[in-house]
């Protein structure tokens, strides 16, 4: 089969290899806005190649995370660039709990169907936070799955890989009761409790993406899809200047009574 | 809100927290039969945390996909100790063809509602392929997703990292005119081409999961959740005898004609 046959019967099975290879084109210069010193080579090899973090005892902290159903209020307001936001800030928060420092992201978007102006929008978000974090976006992929996904919408899912040196590690195990806690307030609902937002919001309470948020001049879906805050700015400062910080949480699904308790020691109560 | 009201919340608005979290720590021990020695601390943290390389000029390698409409499949048969197999394999082969061996796994299930017995058999397959690997598998996320999957239906993401010394990346550089070449035979379709095959074998020819594939005992369901082969091992082999290997293209999406090109140099064809 030559290249045109192949995509030809592709596209008779709902897949059009020509339009998402033309939609992963147009955002390459995005993506390479987020290169780093570290990076090697460019977009388009079969993986994403960085050059290993320098120094003794380097310790890599990765995690995976998805937007979760915060993708249904960007599908309803086809609002499309700030998911990518939150995932990206979402996965620095998640290993900055453990002292780490980003160094590269990978995303994924599934999909019935790329739609070119969505994905676009989607990338922008991405290569946004990446920049602000001072990550590369290395790679990614974009699935089409007829037939998985409803028609016009995806899900986002992103993998973060950081460094930080093993005696930096913060695990929470020093902290003792008299402790100082500090809260850095978030940005909203950050990229968490959205199944239960939507059923409160819009199902019980019977309001629509539209509304005005009572007491305020931003509607509902203005609100809701606020961007996931990192806190790797002010914690960073913190780390730089060598101030001690015992241990710290992410609060992610389960709120307070799911996470705290994941940093404290047996014996102290926040 | 404590912790017994934010669950009772959370099941209100579909999702099970307690279904979710029991089903997680159930799979704890088969994850844990994936750890190597260059994993610190265990499943739990934040994020995940492998021991940085050593030795000099160290590259890392990373790539993310999908396992794509081959979940139809499995969905269909009711079968989902292979397809975590599938994505391992698959992202093991991506970073091969650079020269890099895997170091560790993060898996994304996006599904409706967790059922327990599915998700053991995701993972299952997942921990599988990553021993095989020699690979950790060293962290993920499982997001409930009401009205984004269909029932009993379910995405299967995959990042893998892995390294290379910078002086043994393979590029395909050095590929010149009268090379020989060489391909490993597949077990089957791999993880691509299924939405083509589906509806060749199923709508347009009408045969059914259960109907024997012409000229063999296999049923056709069979046959498509062939497992995606790694060929880490022979390549390996090859690689620490220290025959030169000048480039790899993992066939995947777009068959030979779209990935052969990718490393070959401009004046050589296949």
């Amino acid at each position: 089969m030559s290249a045109k046959e192949v995509k030809s019967a592709y596209a008779q099975a709902g897949v059009n290899i020509d339009v998402k290879m033309s939609a992963v084109s147009s955002i390459k210069e995005m993506v390479a806005s987020t290169k780093t010193i570290n990076v090697i080579g460019g977009i388009g090899a079969f993986g994403g190649l960085y050059k290993v973090p320098e120094g003794k005892n380097m310790v890599l902290v990765s995690s995976t995370d998805g937007v979760g159903t915060k993708l249904k209020v960007a599908a309803a307001m086809k609002k499309h660039d700030t998911v990518g936001q939150d995932i990206v800030n979402h996965c620095v928060n998640d290993i900055l709990v453990q002292g780490a420092r980003p160094l590269f992201f990978m995303d994924y978007v599934g999909t019935a169907k790329v739609d070119p102006a969505q994905f676009k929008g989607i990338v922008s978000g991405l290569c946004k936070a990446c920049r602000e974090n001072h990550m590369a976006l290395l790679g990614g992929e974009t699935a089409e799955m007829p037939g998985l996904y409803p028609a016009g919408e995806y899900d986002l899912v992103g993998t973060i890989v950081g460094c930080v040196r093993r005696e930096d590690i913060i695990t929470g195990k020093s902290i003792r009761a008299g402790d100082v806690m500090i809260g850095f307030p978030s940005g909203g609902l950050q990229t968490n409790g959205f199944s239960l937002a939507r059923r409160v919001i819009f199902d019980l309470c019977q309001y629509s993406w539209k509304d005005k948020l009572p007491g305020t001049n931003q509607t509902f879906g203005d609100a809701l899809l606020a961007v996931h805050r990192s806190f790797l700015r002010p914690v960073a400062k913190l780390l730089d200047r060598k101030i001690k910080i015992s241990g710290m949480a992410h609060i992610t699904g389960g709120g307070f009574p799911d996470n705290i308790p994941r940093v404290l020691p047996k014996a102290v109560n926040a």
